[in-house]
């Protein structure tokens, strides 16, 4: 690669967020590219664990409900800054399947009468799922169509759509989609917007607000690093709250919680939006590893970001010409998300060949390797080392040793 | 009281599980009788979560998805063990609300064509909701007869009954229900039963294969002290398990979890009921906490908990008349299930007056106090400590003190 070390540490020096690994666990030594499945563990989030065991649970018992209680709105606030959203706007809890069901009925029956569920065809499988789900309860018609051509086919074919719900990003690809003009297509139809910002919050300004978007719901196991299966969020913007009829209608969710009889009557505000009591020792992990985004604004983490996903797409052009590499993710800054993706045919064995060399990525079938780059933790120096690493296995072949060959369906 | 000191203390030289309470890290002094709200925490719980933060999440990273994919029926395995019924058929995740809302919608697409659901108009908040909101979503119609009643109505109106949906014990009353009758008479019917077990597992032997239950839904957070907001479980007969039709079709319930085309399709066995990525902190916890429950059989436990109830109404029979405590849970050993409740105007100041008398406990509106005693961690000397403290509250009218009014909607 001609490009040297050198130009690695002068973007590294030049960065403004440098300091801020020093806020994740990170194994010593470990080039981690894999944030964009499970972040790493920041250190504010062993001490703030242990206050809920020890202090709370044990000593407080029952008391600590009316602190815990509130933590489904108050670190849904957190989440909202990061989103671009004004406070009490978005709940946190249950994991992303579930708030996707929930607010995809919520969004539909925002506009009744209306009988197409748009969704991408490439959409993240769950996302799907749920979407045929709730399709089947209500009644209604689940159409695929790509979000490259969601706004042109919601300016043609809007008309009967309720709902568009897209990713902000591809998971696979790493393509960052039009928010504003999606949002805008489906408003002009007159139907409603449902973004998944799983791949882009924590690392994107999504500007939810400034775009106008109905609802999003997202994960907070990636980029925001809450931990293993960490509680997902939904958003709503204000102006739906009081019309928004949601069916996981449950006792955390009502007006008065602890009511004891009569039917179902949903709090004001986001409130409604939270169901069932919260599982408090991962929602407390995931407040405290919001920390990790004190003092760093949105603007930064982008500029950041696109820096190094730029760096790297320059170090794979840069290498020899076979292997060959295809970068699959958008050269376009404007297009591009927070992970590069690459395509090769033995994709899966070279993610797994490079995990001895101390590079973690992943890849997904049938022929892509991913790569995420946290702009907190990550450097260009990262980039440059992975970059090299990758071709080394693939010039050496590593990832044909039977070692790296798949044996699982999680693997 | 004529029931001494020396009555307690010798049950207690009896009690075969006294040694478990060291299993727990109960504050020293407290007499906690709100384990049927908010487990204490098990000394096991903190051990594991530690090694969760720092080896699997810190060091492992995503390679620990090998293991904590399995955790979600592995769980539910254990706690199968508590419910009477083979592996293979619990699975553990979301909250009891969602659990709820997702087996009620099964349960219905068992029986196609039946327009009724049927439940417990005194039956726990969220139950009640979830069940008018299913109910809605499949045009079905909620119907509410008591407990008590249900057998005979089921003899009587039964044909268009879809699904019983009962609570083993009433939450305000503590009384056990006929599990047997009630699942026997709705199966007579052609329905299925869903019971909240909620109340139920950890301290009595419910023995769901036994009584031929369908489905069953519990929490994990009371008796298991699993921790705040524990995942809930859901079992479901194997003999269900192929029709087994479920709403919240989440990716992790998928026959191939990292398929990225195609349909939604269920995985082989109780698999499919597990919904989106599990809160694993949460998750941890309670397979740690049910160490609790290791080489202890559910018949001792029910033992335990019948002569700890016993002795508590007991202890109540012989206080003076005034002021009177009404004792609302069933004196019949057999209809009684772990907590007692007793009726007084002032209940809800007598629990908090109780508090700095080191002696939790937890009230219901309008008028009921209710007790809950954990046959591993409560000894006969607290119970009559607790009814002794009680009547002293009472007598000298602590509960007026200004300092124990209501304040807070969660108090």
């Amino acid at each position: 690669m001609p490009t040297t070390r050198t130009d690695a540490e002068r973007l590294d020096a030049e960065d403004v967020l440098a300091g801020f690994r020093e806020r994740f666990a990170l194994p010593p030594g470990l080039i981690y590219l894999d944030g964009n499945s499970l972040g790493p563990l920041p250190t504010s989030v062993a001490p703030a664990v242990h206050e809920t065991i020890h202090r709370q649970w044990r000593e407080d018992l029952v008391r600590s409900w009316v602190d815990w209680m509130e933590l489904p709105t108050r670190v849904g606030d957190r989440i909202g800054a990061l989103l671009g959203v004004g406070p009490g706007q978005v709940a946190v809890g249950d994991s992303t399947s579930v708030q996707l069901f929930n607010t995809l009925i919520g969004a539909a029956r925002l506009r009744p009468g209306r009988q197409v569920l748009l969704t991408d065809p490439r959409h993240f499988p769950t996302d799907r799922y749920m979407a045929e789900s709730a399709a089947r309860l209500l009644g209604l018609r689940v159409v695929e169509v790509p979000a490259g051509e969601a706004a042109g086919w919601l300016a043609r074919n809007g008309r009967d759509v309720a709902v568009a719900a897209y990713p902000v990003v591809d998971y696979r690809t790493g393509e960052l989609w039009d928010i504003a003009g999606i949002t805008a297509a489906a408003h002009d139809a007159g139907a409603v917007v449902l973004w998944d910002v799983c791949h882009g919050v924590g690392v994107l300004p999504l500007e939810l607000a400034r775009h106008d978007v109905d609802l999003a719901v997202g994960c907070t196991y990636k980029y925001l690093s809450g931990g293993p299966g960490s509680p997902a969020f939904v958003y709503a913007a204000e102006r739906h709250h009081q019309a928004l009829d949601l069916p996981l209608a449950g006792w955390l969710g009502h007006v008065t919680p602890f009511a004891t009889g009569g039917p179902y009557l949903p709090a004001a505000g986001i409130a409604r939006a939270v169901v069932g009591t919260p599982a408090i020792l991962s929602l407390v992990a995931l407040d405290a590893a919001l920390d990790v985004y004190r003092d760093v604004a949105v603007e930064q983490l982008r500029d950041k970001s696109l820096s190094l996903t730029a760096f790297f797409i320059r170090c794979v052009d840069e290498l020899p010409d076979e292997p060959a590499f295809e970068v699959v993710t958008p050269r376009a800054a404007e297009r591009r998300g927070g992970h590069v993706s690459l395509r090769h045919e033995h994709a899966y064995g070279m993610i797994r060949a490079l995990m001895p060399q101390g590079v973690v990525a992943d890849s997904r079938p049938p022929d892509l390797l991913r790569f995420g780059f946290h702009p907190l933790y990550v450097s260009h120096q990262d980039v440059r080392e992975s970059v090299e690493r990758l071709w080394r296995v693939a010039e050496t072949k590593q990832y044909t040793d039977p070692r790296f060959a798949r044996t699982s369906a999680y693997g």
